[in-house]
This record gives C-alpha cells, structure tokens and sequence, in this order.
C-alpha cells in the first residue's frame, strides 16, 4: 500500500497550533506503526481561505479533499468584535454545510467522555460523574430541517423536516455496530410524540433491531434526553439521532468532559471521512500557544481507525493522551486551581514521548 | 369583583397529593389576602380523565376550564410497566396539545432558579451556580414543527415548521416585559445560521427592540444555549424561543434547581392561563407522601400574579416557600445525605405556618 493522503485543514483561530501538535504526533506514530504512512496537502478554509478566495469553501479546496483519503480539520471562526465582517460572515455554516454536501458525511460520530484525571474539571458535580461518564453521539448530517426546504414569505417562513428510511439507516447502522462493541446499549433519541419522521425512525430503528439482538435499544424524547445528560450522564452508551437534535445533544454532552479541547468527531462520507475537534476556533487564544490539542491530536486516533484501519496505532495516541492527562500533565483549560499548567506544544511534545 | 372560578385538573401520579398541599396554600392565603377569593371545580385529565370517559382531554374537562378563570394543572402519566395500555398511550400529548390548542396558549413561561439553600442538590459543581441561576424561559407553544403539516408517505416522512410574525410577537412581547421587571436582559435563542424561520424570528426581535431599548438583547445558537445552560447558567436572566427549541432547553433548565419538583410554570392564552409544575407526574411516589409539593405550590403563586394580579399574596406564597427551605424543611428529593426530610403534607403545612 502506498502512503495514504491526508487533506489538512487548519482553518481559523487556535486551528493552526493544535494542527502542528497533532502532525507532531502523526509524524512520530509512523515512525513507531510503519503500516501509517500519510503525506499531507494543506488548504485553506474558513476566513483564512476568504481571505484568499473571497469564499469560505474555494473549489481548490474541494478539489484537495477530493483527491486525499480522510480529511483533518482545524477550525472555523473569528473573534466576537469582527462578527460583522463578511470574512466571518456565515463562515461555519458555508464550510461544514458545504463540507458535508460535498463529501456526502452522512454520519457525525462524537464520542463525550469524562477522564478521571479531570474529573475536577466537569462541570458537573462529582457524585454524577463519579460512575464514568463515557458516550458516543451519532448524528445523522445530511437530512432533517437542515436539508430540508426553506422559504420565507413576507410575514412567515417555513423549515421542512424530511426524511426517508435509506438516510435514517445510515446512522443507525454505525450506532448498531458501535454499541456492539462497546457497552451494547443504544438510545435513540426523538420526539415521536410529535414527529411524523421521529416516528419513522423509530419504525426503521425497530426493524433494525431483528438483526442487533445483542444490542438492548431504547428510545427517549429530545427534552428527556437533555435533562439525563445533565443529570445521570453515566446511563448513555451509544446515542443516535436526527440531525437538529444530534446538533443541540452533542453540544450540550461536548462540555461534560469539562474543556472543549478534548473530544474529537468523525464525519463518515461514502468515501472520505472528515475529522474535527469538537470545540471551537477560540479567537481569543490564537498565536497564544495555550490552547489545548487533546481534541485535535485524538482527532488523528479516529482518521487511523475509521479510514485506514491502523488499530493499534490509533490505540497507541489515545493511550498515551490518557497518559500524559493521567501524569498530572495539563494545558490550562482543565488545570486544577493553583495547579501548573503546560503549552499547546508542550503537550504535544508530552504526548510524542508518552508514545 | 366575586370570587375567581379555578378549575382544578390534579391528573395523574403524585397529581393529587401535591395539589392538596397547594390548595392548603391558596386556602390559608385568602384568609391573609381578602382580595383572594376562589372557588374550585375539579375535573379530570390524563389517565385518571381515561379510566371514566376514555379519553385523555374529555369534553367535560374542556367546558369546565373554560367556565373557569384559571387553570391549576397537576401532572399526566402512568408507571412504566403500564406504559403500553391505551390508558397511557400519547396521555401527555393528547392532554396537553389539546388544553393549549382549546385554550390558545400561545406562551409558555418557566422560572429556572437555584435556591442557595439548596445549591448541594444542583447537578453543577458549586462554583458554576454560587455566582446565582435565576432564569425565566419564555417558549412560543402553538406553532413551529408541533402544529406544521405532519405526513408519513412510505419510507419517507415529513413534518413542518412554520412561523408568522405574529405568532413570534406574542412570546417576544412577553420576554421583553419580562426582562424589564428583571436584570433587563433578553437572550433570543434560534438556529438563525440554518432556519428561515430562526431568521425570521431574529427580524422581529430586533424590530421589537426599538420599542424596548432599555432591554439589552442578544442572540444564541441554540447548540450554543445548550452549552451555556450548563457551563455558565448565570448568564441567562429572561430567555426566548421557539417551541421545539424551548421544550428542549426549558427541560435542560429544569434540572439545574436540583428536583423537578420545585419549579412552577405558566401557559399564557388569550382568557385563561394554565399553571402547571415542571415535574412529571412520578408514579413510582404516588400515594407514598413524599413528593415534593414546591413547585405546585409555586404555581398558585403565578396564578394569583398573573391570572388575578394579586401580586402581593403571590409574593408571599413565594417568599413563604423560601423561608421553609431555607430553615432546612425539605423533601427527600432536595435533601442532603443524612438530612432529616419531611413528608408531602409537612411541607405544606409549613409554608401555611411562613405565611
Ligand atoms: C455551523 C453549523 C451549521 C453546524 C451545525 O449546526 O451543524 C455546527 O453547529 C456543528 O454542529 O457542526
Ligand atoms: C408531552 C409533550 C407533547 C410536551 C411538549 O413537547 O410540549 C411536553 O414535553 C412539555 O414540554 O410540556
């Protein structure tokens, strides 16, 4: 096999300096797992590529994406006081939504775990999390009212919710198999009280289900949902559902590990998948070498997995991740109070040697 | 003026029990507060209105609320092993989409606060709240995808979601007063990157705006607000949002108090209002006299402000409820490990004893 391409997008913000660290670790994992082998091709998106292309998705971009094997996104966004900028302007939107179309990233996999390590750091309080807090969200990306038609009419406007049962099992047949091979409990979450289409999902999740008896499959309305994240996180395994409510879910679960520079997410296409931090582009600690590329380093765990199959090596950064958090080594976001913290490129260093 | 007519719905589950302690309230009240004159029909709801008439929202219930000046509404839904008998099957939606399509109630209103004597029973760690949660979540509930076209058509399925700028002006109307007798701060949440009608509903935020300056308004992402509820609910003082949105956030809002059984809410219509505790209907409690009868009792509060603008006698229910809590008199729900708790009716008559 010859060297896989890896389309790398930094993007915005802190994007650039938590992508050095993870290249840093990339780079050192190939040399420890010979069967990863990458080569890179930068591009931009984001404000950095309006600057450039006066768009947030330049055809050039694309055509890179196209052309790689998995894609390693950094991040999108501009500080609070140049929002008004058409630089910024709708630049998350038209990139991710962009992204998505353009790749067919059908399926948004977001694991949401509390560390031990950082327990202190969860903004939950100890006794809810102390029975482990370790979940995966998958989100279908492509449907829904995302997709769906829009229009406005003078004095009202109007959002469809569309789905049909090939789109519903798409995410549902990852989120079979990830229970599987996890704690095999599956909740998918809906509103089938009063959606037509949360209904049809739970017909098909059903159906479904014949060929997963392994799995035990609940169901459990959007508000429910909110509220069990909030206070008994530890009942979730695997969680999967429609793409508005998957968008508010995952967000809300992305805080529980407490920093939102430690969860990294998949974007599985029908042939390239797309890996990007949970959190965001963070402005405001940009060129500060502060921010932290846990999220951005395990992003490159999941590329190894899910689009080249390398295991052990993928295995090997999440274990040594767990290492250096277990060391006491931490970037400021989740410090204790009074505890020392390190840089973005020290963490990373920390996370080389720890491999 | 003569005496105001309450229809009185306890519903279901622990219903009864905390709505006795409520009415103990409200009788003890009158005699403190002449200008507080009521009389009561009881009629039924939910499972309890299924077992007589066989329906979840009967007739006879509808004429009685609207014979009535006020609606003091209880809890609907049945223990979870009976969850498949026709008794309970869609009890919640049918009675309540039904009450709020007959009664027109168009704007939902629920307070989210954590009382400081009892932050230990808050999921957040402590130093998330000491700085203070104290939020009103305004929710439009008749429109958005709840009353849209809903259509099932083989393997696929769609609901819609519309709003008129109509509909948006009568919740925004609220949040604004709101805001104005509070911290004067007004946070619209949407998905305004994504939806027409998010953009729709932020055009006439912003022409509302001009008529209360005084109010500093803001918008969120609704994956953000997510986020925000439970990293840094403090931020929020009154917040405003579409149907499908707020029963998802004002349910995320409702766990941050501790229990669910200490948070009233109100559903605004065009005569009557409905007031209605956040909490479900518990089954697992009914008939043990343990359940936390606060909130209920907190509605009879809204109810004298906002239906019959007894502000003084709803302050003193309210100031009343705060002072049995904070002498340490508490539910099992709310208290702490080797607290000593009070039953069901003790509490009630506690707050009867602080009035
Ligand atoms: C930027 C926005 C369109 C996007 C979404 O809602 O999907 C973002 O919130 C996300 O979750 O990746
Ligand atoms: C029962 C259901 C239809 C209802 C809703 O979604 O509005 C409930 O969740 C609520 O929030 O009162």
């Amino acid at each position: 096999v010859g060297k896989k391409k890896v389309a790398v997008l930094a993007g915005d913000g802190i994007g650039e300096e938590v992508m050095k660290e993870a290249l840093k670790v990339l780079a050192r994992t190939s040399e420890l797992f010979p069967e990863v082998q990458t080569t890179y091709q930068h591009a931009l998106i984001g404000g950095a590529a309006y600057d450039v292309h006066g768009v947030h998705f330049p055809e050039e971009t694309r055509a890179i994406c196209a052309a790689s094997d998995a894609i390693l996104f950094g991040s999108i966004g501009g500080p609070v006081e140049e929002q008004h900028l058409p630089k910024w302007k709708d630049a998350e939107k038209n990139a991710l939504l962009g992204m998505r179309k353009a790749f067919d990233l059908g399926v948004n996999v977001r694991p949401a775990k509390v560390y031990p390590a950082l327990s202190h750091a969860s903004p939950l309080r100890h006794d809810l999390i102390s029975g482990g807090v370790d979940m995966v969200i998958v989100r279908e990306l492509l449907g829904g009212i995302y997709f769906g038609k829009h229009s406005t009419d003078g004095d009202s406007a109007e959002d469809v919710c569309t789905y049909t049962v090939e789109q519903i099992k798409r995410p549902l047949e990852f989120a079979f198999e990830a229970a599987k091979s996890r704690r095999k409990k599956l909740t998918v979450v809906d509103k089938a009280n009063v959606l037509d289409t949360s209904r049809l999902w739970r017909r098909v999740a059903l159906e479904m289900h014949k060929l997963h008896p392994e799995v035990q499959l609940d169901f459990m309305y959007v508000d429910n949902a909110a509220m069990q994240l909030i206070k008994a996180p530890s009942y979730f395994d695997v969680i999967c559902t429609e793409n508005m409510f998957g968008d508010i879910l995952s967000d809300a679960a992305s805080v529980l590990p407490g920093s939102l520079g430690l969860m990294p997410s998949a974007s599985l296409g029908s042939q390239i998948y797309l890996y990007e931090p949970s959190g965001g582009s963070a402005p405001d600690l940009q060129g500060l070498n502060v921010a932290n590329p846990a999220a951005q380093i395990l992003c490159t765990a999941m590329m190894l997995r899910y689009s080249f199959g390398a295991h052990s090596a993928a295995a090997a950064i999440e274990t040594a991740v767990d290492a250096v958090l277990d060391s006491g080594i931490v970037t400021k976001d989740v410090a204790r109070p009074g505890q020392a913290s390190v840089s973005t490129s020290a963490f990373g260093d920390a996370v080389v040697k720890a491999l």
